[in-house]
C-alpha cells in the first residue's frame, strides 16, 4: 500500500468522526459564547470540549502529515489545512467533504453539476457566517460604542455582509470584530458568487430547453437553493 | 389517461384560474396592509379573501398531490411547491407558468432565451420585492425605534436591498422584519443575478454582431429589460 | 426606395445634429440646475433651450415613424425610443449610436469586442450617473432633512450608488429623487455589470495566451477601461 | 536590434529595479503618512525619497518612449502606463509584471490561468486598497467632520468598500478623499470581479469533474486565493 492509497484510507476512514468533531466544536463554542448567563461549570467544560476537538484536528492534522511523506512541503503543499486547522472557525469550508460522503453512504445518485455547487457553496457560507456571527458577537458584545448588542443583530449583520447589502446600522467596531468581518467577506463574497452564478447558469439552461430530462419530481429549482 | 398526462391536463386548466387568485390575495393582502384607516368590515373581508385564496392554493396542492400518486415522496420532490403552499408571499415565483401560459394562449412566438430569463426573472424579482416591502411595512409600522414609517420608505428600503446597495437610511429592527428581509435577499439576489447577466450576455451577443436577425422593431433591448 | 432604406438614410443623417441636440439640452440642463444664482435670463434660456431640443427629438421621432409606415405598432416595437423620447434624461442610452459613427466616420478600424462593450457601457454608465446626480440635487437640494447639500454630495451619491456600494452618507428623502435613484440602479447596475463582466473575460483572455495579437501599443488594458 | 527587442531588453533589465523603487516608494509614502509624530527630519527624507523614486519611474518612462520611436503616439498609446506615471499610487496596477519576472527567475511552471487571474488580480486590488487608506487617511485624518479617525478605520474603510458592502458607519468627507474612494471603486471593483468570476469558474471546473489532474499537493483551492 504505497502513500497515496494510505491517505486516501486514513480520509475515508476519518471522514465522519472528524465532522462530529467539528459539529461538536461549534456546537461548544455556540454554547460558551449565546451562554454567559450560563452557571459555573458550564463555560470551562466547553472550552475543554473546544481543546479536546482540537487536539482530534490536530491529530488528524499530523497523521496526514505523516502519512503522506512529504516532510516540510506538506505544510505549504495543503495550506488550506494548514489554515483550517489554525482557524478551526474555517472549518465549514471542508463541507464538500463531508458532504460527498453522506451522499456516498446513502448510495444516491450524484446531483448534477449546478446543484452541487449550489449546495455545497450554500452550505458552507451559511455555516461561515454562522461561525462569523458568533465570533463578532463574542468580541462587540461588551464594547463600548458597540451597536451588535444581542445575537440577532449579529446574525442581522452576517446576512447583510454575505449579501454585499451592508445597511450599517449594525457593524463591528472592535479590532478583532473587523478583522472577523474582512475574512468573512473575502470567504463569504467569493463563495456567494459560486452560488449566483451557477444559479443563474442553471436558469439559463432551464430556459434553454436543454433541462428537458428534468429530475423526476419535476422542480423547477435544484436541490438546497 | 396515465398519471402525467392528468396532471398536465389539471396543471393547463388551473392556471390561469390560479393566477387570478393570486392576484386576488396580493390585493387583499396590499389592502389589509396599507387600507388601516378603513372602517370596520373591511379588514375582516380582506382577511376573508385571503383565507379563501389559500384554501384554493391548498386544494390545487392536494389534487396535484393525489393526482401524482406519489404519496409522501411528493412532499419532498415537489418542495418548492410546499414552500410556496406555506409561505403564499413567495407565490411570484410561480409567475413563469402564467407567463407561459399567457403567451401561449396569444399565439405569440416564444422570445429569444436572454428576453425570457429577463421578462421571468424581472417580473418575479418586482413582485418578490413587492411583496416583500409589503410584509416589512406591516411588521415596522408600529414597532419603536423603527425608521420604516411610511409604505414609500419600505418599497425604497426593497429597491436599495434588491440591488445590494443598502444604504440604511431605513431598516428593518423588529425580528419578523429581518426574516423577511433575510428571505429577499436570498431570493432577490439570485434572480437579479440571472437577469443582470443574461442582459449582459445579450449585450455581448450583440455587439459580437450575431443579433443581426434582430426583432422586426430593430429594438436594441429586449423587451421587458 | 423602401421604408427600411429611408429610415436607415435619415438615421444616418440625423445621428450627428441629434447627438449635438443631446449635448445642447444636458449643458442647458446643467446649467438650470447648478446655476441656481445666476441673474433672471440664464434660467429662462436654458428652459427655452430644453424645450427646443426636445422639440428637435420629438420631430425625428414623428419623422421616423412616419418612414417606418407602421402605424400605431411603431410606438410598442420601437419602446425603447418611446421611453427615451419621454424620459430625455435617458438619452444616454442612445450614446452607442453616435459612437458608432464617429468611428466610422474617423475611419478607424473597430475595436475589439470587450473593449467596444466595455467603452460603450462605461460612457453610458457615466453619463446616467451625471444626469442622475444632475436630476437628484434639483430635487435634494431645498428639501427639509435631506443629506445631499451640494452638487459634489450628489455625484459622490451617484458613485456609491452605481458600484453598489451605498454607504449611506448622503441618501435622497423626496419621493421624486428616490424614483430617480431606483432608476439609476436599475439602468446603471445592468449596464454596469456588462463593463465588469466584459472587463473579466477580457483579462482572462489576456491570460490565457489568446491575447497574442495585442494592439500595436502593447496596452494591457482596452482603450476606455 | 530593431526598436521593440530593445524595448523587450530594457522591460527584463529594469523589472526588479522598478519594483523594488516601487516598493520604497509606498514605504516612505506610508511612513510619512502613518508617522505624523515623527522628528523632523523623518517627513522631509520621506518627501525626498519619494521624489526620488518617481524621478526613476520617469527615466523609465522617458527610455521607454525614446526606444519605442514612436514620437507623439507613444503617450496615447501606453495610456495605462502614462496614467501610472502621474498617479504613482497606481502603481499596483503593474504587479503582474514583476509577478512574471519573480515566476521565471525562479524556475517555476506557470500556475494555472484561474489561479493567475486569482493571484494577479487579488495583488493588485490588495495594494491598490492599501494605498487607497493611505491616501485617504491622510486626507481625512484632520478634517472636520471627518468619521475616518485612525489608519485602522481607513483600512476598515477600504475592505467594506472594495467589498461593495458599504456600511456607512466611516466614510470619506473631504473633495479629494472622495476622488480616492471613486477612483478606488472603479479600479477595484473590476479586479475584484475577475477574482470572484475566476474563482467560481475555477470551482465550476473543479466539481465538473474536469479538476482530476489536481496540483500535486491535492489542495482544493488555488494558490493565492
Amino acid at each position: 500500500m504505497d502513500d497515496d492509497t494510505r491517505t486516501a484510507h486514513w480520509e475515508r476512514r476519518t471522514e465522519m468522526p472528524l465532522a462530529l468533531t467539528s459539529v461538536l466544536f461549534f456546537t461548544s463554542y455556540a454554547i460558551r459564547v449565546l451562554g454567559h448567563g450560563l452557571p459555573r461549570p458550564w463555560p470551562s467544560a466547553c472550552v475543554a470540549v473546544m481543546l479536546g476537538a482540537w487536539a482530534v484536528f490536530a491529530v488528524d492534522y499530523a497523521v496526514r502529515w505523516r502519512l503522506s511523506g512529504q516532510g516540510p512541503h506538506f505544510v505549504r503543499k495543503h495550506w488550506l489545512d494548514t489554515v483550517v486547522l489554525l482557524l478551526p472557525l474555517l472549518r465549514p469550508l471542508r463541507v464538500v467533504k463531508v458532504y460527498e460522503a453522506v451522499q456516498r453512504r446513502r448510495g444516491r445518485p450524484r446531483l448534477t453539476l449546478h446543484a452541487r455547487v449550489i449546495t455545497y457553496a450554500g452550505l458552507a457560507v451559511s455555516l461561515l457566517g454562522f461561525a462569523g456571527a458568533l465570533a463578532v458577537y463574542q468580541q462587540e458584545r461588551t464594547a463600548p460604542g458597540a451597536t451588535i448588542h444581542t445575537f440577532g443583530d449579529a446574525v442581522w449583520w452576517a446576512c447583510a455582509t454575505l449579501a454585499t447589502v451592508g445597511y450599517g446600522d449594525v457593524a463591528p467596531v472592535t479590532p478583532v470584530g473587523r478583522l472577523v468581518a474582512v475574512a468573512m467577506m473575502a470567504c463569504g463574497l467569493a463563495l456567494l458568487g459560486a452560488v449566483t452564478g451557477s444559479f443563474s447558469s442553471w436558469l439559463l439552461q432551464v430556459f434553454a430547453g436543454e433541462g428537458t430530462e428534468k429530475p423526476p419530481g419535476g422542480n423547477e429549482k435544484p436541490p438546497g437553493g
